[in-house]
């Protein structure tokens, strides 16, 4: 398959985004055409206000791609606003949805709803799933892993992509969504993970600073004592283990210790601060590697984004010949 | 002043898009610096069924601004597609506009209203005006020659310049309507033009054809027999004759002459002919001149092509300084 998926440039990426990581590397060493790029034209959406940090993020995504085990060989690594073809292919599907289809796409209200602190209103954020079907179409992705909340913008991507087929001439592929089964962290405090919570841990930190995220985390509730028996399934600490602690036997000492009073919450945190540290040390690793060796990072990027141009002028052409809107 | 404008490849030129070259041409004889452009791209949110046309109309359209007198060697004329710079700086610009400040621009509404043998229900038609104002802005025009309807545009894409320079640096000026004061032509039938009702009068046609059209012109409807009195202000022919007749003598002549019953329908409309072939002969000339010479045209777009894109590429640079969105 033909993979596509990319991470917005607002901010530096946490554990939520591990998880996401370690399935798109999967994808990869199952043999896949893998692109996974760094969506900053996307950033200007709800992030306007921020853009000067977006080419630090921007790098900091890239060497935490590489670093969680994305292969700059197998893969290929770029920043969208290099490759200036999506901006073209935006405009022309700009034409193929119409205004209430996309005031429809239930992220949009939703969002639009639910986010009060950022301005939502451009153009722009309602035709935020046009561009991201010009990123998907692109690349004439046949897969793209996507959590629950964006299957309707892969949806759309598609109807996208024969609206143009029927339209023009047979270019594009109607790409699936690949569900990743994975555990939905909470933020550390049980709420939603949020940037102005403050609420998530960095996948880029160390033992310490990690220890110092895990031991004030929110617990059940209901367990105010050592004495009081708890519930897993009511602590995000646990939905952390599911995550991170793959070990059966950790996992039943966990929910019997948990229920029965059997252990503590700060014994349950050192097991889940043991098992984070194991997953995460070859990545640190590779990270500070990177960070010495920031040549090798930008040669990385260089050549992901020579490739990705290269694709992505031969769908331009394509799209040109088809649409014969050339010059 | 630096000016630019531009006519959509959605069909050929006629007289009333003539008027407005003789506009343009004056503004290039005043000394401006011109850019005048091919609207393939705003093609798309009327006329998708029609792209296979949009090649043939262009180089029909370039061929006529030359041979309306603009001067390839004082202003660049050019194809808005093959300067891929538009994309990109529309995808920005759509971040700054909200979609009920587009949805208020009158002509969205007025045509959504008015237009219904087209969709027009698309993203793309909703942000038209935020690619117009990555066309004006992308030159750094100071002067904007529009039609009234147009002025409204024109605002929007000083608010867009406004926006910009206050979010990110400043780049862009506040471009300026430059109104024509000049005579609205209406259709040969008295309604509106348009290419379904095939009521207008092509740029690019001859002497014969031209009597074709003119003979059978709406004219007063007063005016049953040639002894009855007529009012030229209810006249379709009168507005032709407001804008190519240029003798104050003959224009009495017509006004008098109908108001008294003193000249018949067809005498008036042969000097129309008369003004008309005197005006156009010099612009077919030219016309049939390009037609068989086409090197000669393809060289003028190249030529334009590449001067609209250094001066683009130089914007772009600055957008992205100020955006830091580069890579
Ligand atoms: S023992 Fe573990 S799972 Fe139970 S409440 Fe404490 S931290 Fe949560
Ligand atoms: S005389 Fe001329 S202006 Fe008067 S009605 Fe006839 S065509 Fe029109």
């Amino acid at each position: 398959m033909r993979i596509l998926s990319g991470m917005r440039s607002t901010g530096r990426l946490h554990l939520g985004n591990f998880i996401t990581l370690e399935k798109w590397k999967e994808l990869q060493d199952q043999g896949n055409e893998c692109f996974y790029f760094v969506a900053n034209w996307h950033g200007l959406t709800s992030h306007i206000d921020e853009t000067s940090s977006f080419y630090d993020w921007s790098l900091d995504i890239v060497r935490t791609y590489v670093s969680a085990g994305l292969d700059p060989e197998k893969s290929v690594l770029f920043i969208q606003s290099a490759i200036k073809e999506h901006a073209e292919l935006f405009l022309y599907f700009s034409m193929l949805v119409s205004v209430s289809r996309l005031e429809r796409v239930p992220t949009y209200k939703d969002q639009k709803e639910q986010i009060t602190d950022r301005d939502l209103s451009s153009g722009g954020f309602l035709l935020y799933p046009v561009l991201q079907a010009a990123d998907i179409l692109m690349y004439l992705a046949t897969g793209v892993p996507v959590g629950e909340d964006q299957i309707y913008h892969v949806e759309l991507t598609r109807e996208i992509a024969r609206k143009f087929n029927n339209q023009f001439a047979e270019v594009f592929p109607e790409p699936e969504p690949i569900l990743a089964k994975v555990p939905k962290l909470p933020g550390t405090d049980g709420r939603k993970m949020s940037k102005s919570y403050g609420n998530y841990i960095l996948i880029d930190t160390d033992e310490k600073e990690l220890w110092k995220m895990i031991a004030p985390m929110m617990t059940d509730p209901a367990r105010m004592r050592r004495t009081d028996r708890g519930d897993p399934e009511k602590c995000p600490v646990w939905d952390y283990h599911k995550a991170f602690t793959t070990s059966d036997e950790e996992k039943r000492w966990v929910v019997e210790g948990c229920k029965t009073a059997g252990i503590g919450c700060i014994e349950c945190k050192r097991l889940l601060h043991k098992n984070l540290v194991q997953r995460l040390s070859p990545v640190w690793e590779k990270l500070s590697h990177l960070k010495e060796n920031s040549d090798e990072l930008f040669e990385i990027i260089e050549d992901g984004n020579k490739k990705a141009r290269e694709v992505a002028k031969g769908t331009m052409k394509r799209v040109i010949e088809a649409t014969k809107l050339g010059w």
